[in-house]
């Protein structure tokens, strides 16, 4: 089912303290950045040599990354996925029992259409699934 | 300093069920099942398209895995990247003020040389750096 790592999903606090690290002293390169509305998140996209580093920056602590923030600090927060048609992916994902945090693809960073897996049915590990990129 | 991500290590409880989704479910492949004795560790090994999942397993409560467990529960653990050359990419973290976990290069699964930064150093996130597969 799962292609390619599409990018790590990083959740940070302090973003301008974060990406200096990933920046300056690791030495990968900001690509893109975002605000995703609808999710309430800042997203800072960082090329890596084989997938990219998706930072996250909550717009408040009641988002869903502020809450992540509150409960399990910085740091992973999910590994995105590519397939090669999301709607198969997630029925298939859904037939085998998992549970889908999106019953429906979304549009997310990018415009990107994408759907997460909910991290339970992955033995913690919250899974993104998404479209190769256009 | 990054080149590729190699793998993503992720810590799990329940080995039999968390190879079951990542393998029926998921439908990745197991190329490596190896008991690392130094670290109290099982690795397992899972092939993806473009880097691989090592499922840690830990061999009793009191390692670092046990530990991780005990704390986060199961999930991803730690993003490890390829380095041309270990010492150099030790040496220049250091410079740049990153805290080492291993200062000096030791020998983890598959006989390879391997490193991690400190996680407090890049915001929460566990970075292990290793050198081109053999």
């Amino acid at each position: 089912m799962l292609g390619e790592l599409d990018h790590v999903g990083v959740a940070v606090a302090d973003v301008e303290a974060a990406l200096y690290v990933w920046t300056h002293i690791l030495g990968l390169r900001v690509v893109h950045d975002e605000h995703v509305a609808e999710q309430g998140t800042r997203v800072i996209f960082l090329e890596g040599a084989n997938m990219d580093i998706e930072l996250l920056v909550p717009l408040g602590p009641e988002t869903p990354v502020g809450k992540f923030l509150t409960k399990r600090g910085p740091g992973i927060h999910h590994l995105c996925f590519v397939v090669d048609d999301l709607e198969a992916a997630l029925a298939e994902a859904k037939a085998k029992g998992l549970e889908l945090v999106d019953e429906v693809p979304r549009i997310g960073a990018k415009g990107k259409r994408l759907a997460f897996i909910h991290p339970k049915s992955v033995h913690g590990v919250l899974i993104e699934l998404c479209e190769r990129h256009s």
